[in-house]
């Protein structure tokens, strides 16, 4: 492992998730087995709903970090297999609301769990879901580990309620930008991490450092996502390109295109936000001008920053393949689709 | 305290929850500051939200059976107070989510969240409430609680995606009735007495009694709600007469009157819950339907028979107020708005 390798840009070779894949593949199988035992129910309704995520497309980003950083620390056990169940099943449930909350189309490349059984079922089958983590803790029995999590779920929540009021707010700050992403998504990177050091009984600041390192990641990846919204494919994201765009969503691309745009772009910007005129024309007038502005060059700058903070975290690490793995990891989630 | 008084039917004086009321009242105080202060956020709709369900009209019937079971079972601690805010939470979450699942426009006598602050937002507090209730556990920190609460917590989820399957189905059983309404209202009932008796480290016989004295009460309490749409008024119940019929639900008023009618009311409750033809004159010839087959009657004397397992699930309990008022309450569940 070395600088070169793990630079942020400009590395000769692409960056891949592959390494952390090989790194936890066999245990992987392990937790892939308890989340698909865990979905089940007698309401056959559950398991088909649930499974149309959790089988198909799914990353299993979450269970692969908190399988890396157990190996990171050193941990010979097998505790934070059922945790990381729990974490992909608050992760599941989350976004079966974000379905019905958010209205989109398609999710992971597939149609969207509500529009094929509904909003009832979709709301009804992650709460479900979301009991269910919280069973999976309770059976291994860490307090502390229950409280990361129910934290973690509360802002959450917070988080989503937080963007939806923000949802056509063009004068959105890139501050409260930074703490909905936070709460939305970094968090439960954060706790997926943090809970590897619990388990392992790794010292306060070892979980402190792998706890900082899934947040800077969280928000990473989450910036890059918001980043290819303007400019990726539905191949590589899961989602259409202009997703976010349509449902008047404020990602840091548009905050800085407007914040830099003249008051003819501000006009355009406002009106494609506030009013939701978002047709495909507006799209590619809306990429035009994000370009104009570096838009999302600064966006991914951002991305970057804290992908250095994120490899920062664990540089104090023991050098290995886990290590490898997360460093890559970083790598990965600011060069992806682009 | 006598047969006679507790007596299910035929009682001299009125069925009152005010001996409940008056036993717990200095209690609920407390339990009431809890929910105030947990359900604050930064972010401004959440307890504005939450405080419209939260604040009014709530009768925290739960919260109040944890306190009179604590009392029943001689516990002088403050553990179960947080705890039953926490069964409230994730009674208030079930109920937020609800509003969105049935779309019915009155909750507790108030316009429904969801017509207000929209589906998005009340999903995402539910969330939030939910997770707060976690939280609260977490800090009690009884694995035991925790145990039971998330387990019912599935349950209730399970219960509701299998009643939203059964909607519109005319030929559901009364068996598949009364799984549905023990997983989505009786469960929370027996979850909430039966803390009581984790909290004062009771026997498990105990615990066991007071487990089913909840679920049972929490039968009995459905029935009679069942029963009620069908001839109540919207001030008594907090929701409008008639709303069950118009969603179409499959409610054992419905299905004794459909198995015991002719074909011509077969015809008629076929066209209603499966096709929703429910309008004011068809909710009219329902009640006369159901008046012929005594369907009303027959749920109100199930409701009886479960009001009779509550009762005697306590009968070995040593005598006083609080075995009075929790025999009492049995009486109110059965006999209010009749």
């Amino acid at each position: 492992m070395s600088a070169t390798i793990h630079q942020l840009s400009g590395g000769q070779r692409p960056a891949s998730i592959e390494p952390l894949m090989q790194l936890v593949a066999p245990e992987l199988n392990g937790v892939n087995e308890i989340i698909l035992a865990r979905m089940q129910s007698d309401v056959a309704v559950i398991p088909a709903l649930a499974g149309h995520l959790i089988s198909g497309g799914g990353k299993r980003l979450r269970p692969m970090l908190t399988l890396a950083c157990a190996r990171l620390v050193g941990y010979e056990g097998a505790r934070h297999h059922k945790l990381s169940a729990s974490v992909e099943f608050i992760h599941t449930a989350t976004l079966l609301h974000d379905d019905v909350v958010d209205g989109s189309g398609q999710r992971r490349g597939k149609k969207a769990a509500n529009l094929i059984w509904g909003n009832e079922a979709t709301v009804l089958v992650g709460d479900f879901l979301f009991s269910r983590a919280f069973e999976l803790m309770v059976e291994d029995g860490s307090l502390r580990v229950l409280k990361i999590l129910s934290s973690a779920s509360a802002v959450i929540a917070q988080g989503e309620v937080d963007q939806l009021q923000t949802q056509r707010r063009i004068d959105t700050t890139e501050d409260r930008y930074l703490r909905v992403i936070t709460a939305k998504t970094a968090i439960l990177f954060s706790a997926a991490c943090q809970i590897a050091g619990v388990v392992a009984e790794s010292s306060e600041q070892v979980i402190e450092s792998l706890e900082a390192y899934g947040r800077y990641l969280g928000i990473a990846f989450q910036l890059v996502d918001d980043a290819i919204d303007y400019g990726g494919d539905a191949e590589t994201m899961g989602k259409d390109a202009g997703d976010d765009f349509r449902e008047g969503k404020l990602t840091l691309p548009v905050i800085l295109a407007y914040k830099r745009g003249n008051d003819e772009a501000r006009a355009f910007w406002r009106k494609a936000i506030e009013d939701g005129k978002t047709d495909d024309a507006d799209f590619a007038e809306a990429c035009r001008l994000m370009a104009g502005a570096g838009a999302i060059d600064d966006t991914l700058e951002r991305a970057r920053h804290y992908g250095r903070l994120a490899q920062d975290a664990i540089a104090d690490f023991p050098a290995g393949a886990a290590k490898d793995a997360l460093l890559e990891t970083v790598r990965f989630a600011i060069a992806r689709a682009y």
